[in-house]
């Protein structure tokens, strides 16, 4: 599909490129490249996947910052995207980045067999036991108290599964031993969750202009976070120890994998 | 995935289910099942294309019903889901049933080059230049006046692909040849287009109880119709018209398009 000549609804098109280009981390996409590279695989599909998956992430953050959901007015220094273009063009907007990227993903250029692999796990981790179940995990939280396993478990399906896809859909861009599949796995499930506790720590204390967005929101609307449960100083000891155990996933691969441990040390220190 | 043992969020399963199971004619379902069989192809592959197709059909009723787009409070006699659940959850039940239609199709058991062009056809059809593009037409349009031609493109886009979709999705539950294609998708344009005329018609002279929603409501809105476009005896006799055009499309098949046929006949006299 060429995107820009067979467009029929030109606002759509400019309402899901508002929130896609307007900055972000670009993690999952840094992802699925290193671990494509970490196992010889080929770089161009490793870069469409990723883009597939950030699409993913933006149609995410664009249902979640509706005002039935978490009711946000700025992402990422900008006003969000209902706030635009208004709620129903952002509900779309939403619904088209998500059929957008499965359609990216079906014209890879790979053996149909690992396309199909790779759908098969991102439409798994977006999903009702992934990223959707963790959204509405995250809704029906707000408004009782829930402990620490409940939380792990709303963190793991929600941002959790967008780096473990991210990272196995890396994977299948080259042909992997499954025993590569476990490491990389356990890898992906430690970073995501070191990731969570940071970004719970940030919301507490991070600085307003650099996160681009209002901290203390997720307090505001009674969110369960680490620092609230277990206090800041434990929140930050159980970071150091989940980016341990994400480097220890990856002692197999050696000094190949030094971008992706680097990407620990990233995620742990990072301000934003 | 088994759904019934792995789910983690109960509430989005429940509201996925409570429009998808609310009734509705299934023709999608039917359409592919049809047209698997005509091409002697595997027909469980189409019953579970099939399903996936309900689901992306039923995601965009939830998402169409919403007060921020055509603000529906009944859908097939019933509370429409954000009435029931919620905004938010209605929205998240929308996403979940998306994504899990591809989840679905990417487990077919088919050899992985027809999953592949299934998986295109259908985000492509549900998409930004199919059926999220012509609800995003069919907002701009509530209130400005908007010409045949460009009704038509917004029902190509948001019936038509689903129709088309349905209907080439089957054929690869079998190994189609290049005019069978050819001819099955000037089939399901044709029956499209039939389908959209006589659903205009009804909204304006329907028995509520039947549709079990209320009469009148494209109009209410402003809405661009056929018959409001053209009046209702041409829009009677175009519907006529392109019915026959659905009918010469089947030819090349003789007796085995049968039940294509006489689903020409169902939708041209269909009462809801």
């Amino acid at each position: 599909m060429d995107l820009e000549e067979n467009i029929i609804a030109p606002k759509l098109l400019t309402a899901m490129r508002y929130t896609l280009f307007s900055g972000g981390k670009r993690l999952r996409p840094i992802l699925t490249r290193m671990t494509a590279e970490l196992l010889a695989g080929d770089v161009v599909s490793a870069l469409k996947v990723g883009a597939a998956l950030e699409m993913i992430h933006t149609y995410s953050l664009i249902h979640d910052d509706l005002p039935s959901m978490d009711n946000d007015d700025f992402r990422r220094g900008k006003a969000t995207n209902h706030r635009v273009y208004g709620e129903g063009i952002a509900i779309l907007a939403g619904d088209g980045l998500l059929t957008y990227a499965f359609n990216i993903l079906a014209n890879l250029s790979l053996p149909a067999e690992r396309i199909v692999r790779i759908i098969q796990l991102i439409s798994d981790g977006a999903g009702i036991n992934g990223m959707v179940a963790g959204q509405v995990l995250d809704l029906e939280a707000e408004d009782r108290k829930i402990g620490l396993k409940e939380l792990k478990e709303i963190h793991r399906a929600k941002t959790g599964a967008l780096f473990r896809t991210a990272i196995l859909a890396g994977a299948f861009c080259a042909d992997p031993e499954d025993k590569e599949i476990d490491a990389l796995r356990k890898y992906a499930n430690y970073l995501g969750l070191t990731f969570q506790i940071v970004d719970d720590i940030l919301d507490v204390i991070g600085d307003e202009d650099k996160l681009g967005k209002k901290t203390g929101s997720d307090e505001e609307l009674n969110k369960a976070t680490y620092p609230k449960l277990i206090g800041l100083d434990q929140a930050r000891a159980e970071a150091e120890n989940t980016a341990t155990l994400a480097r220890e996933a990856l002692n197999m691969f050696g000094e190949k994998a030094d971008n992706l441990l680097q990407l620990i040390d990233y995620i742990l220190i990072r301000q934003s």
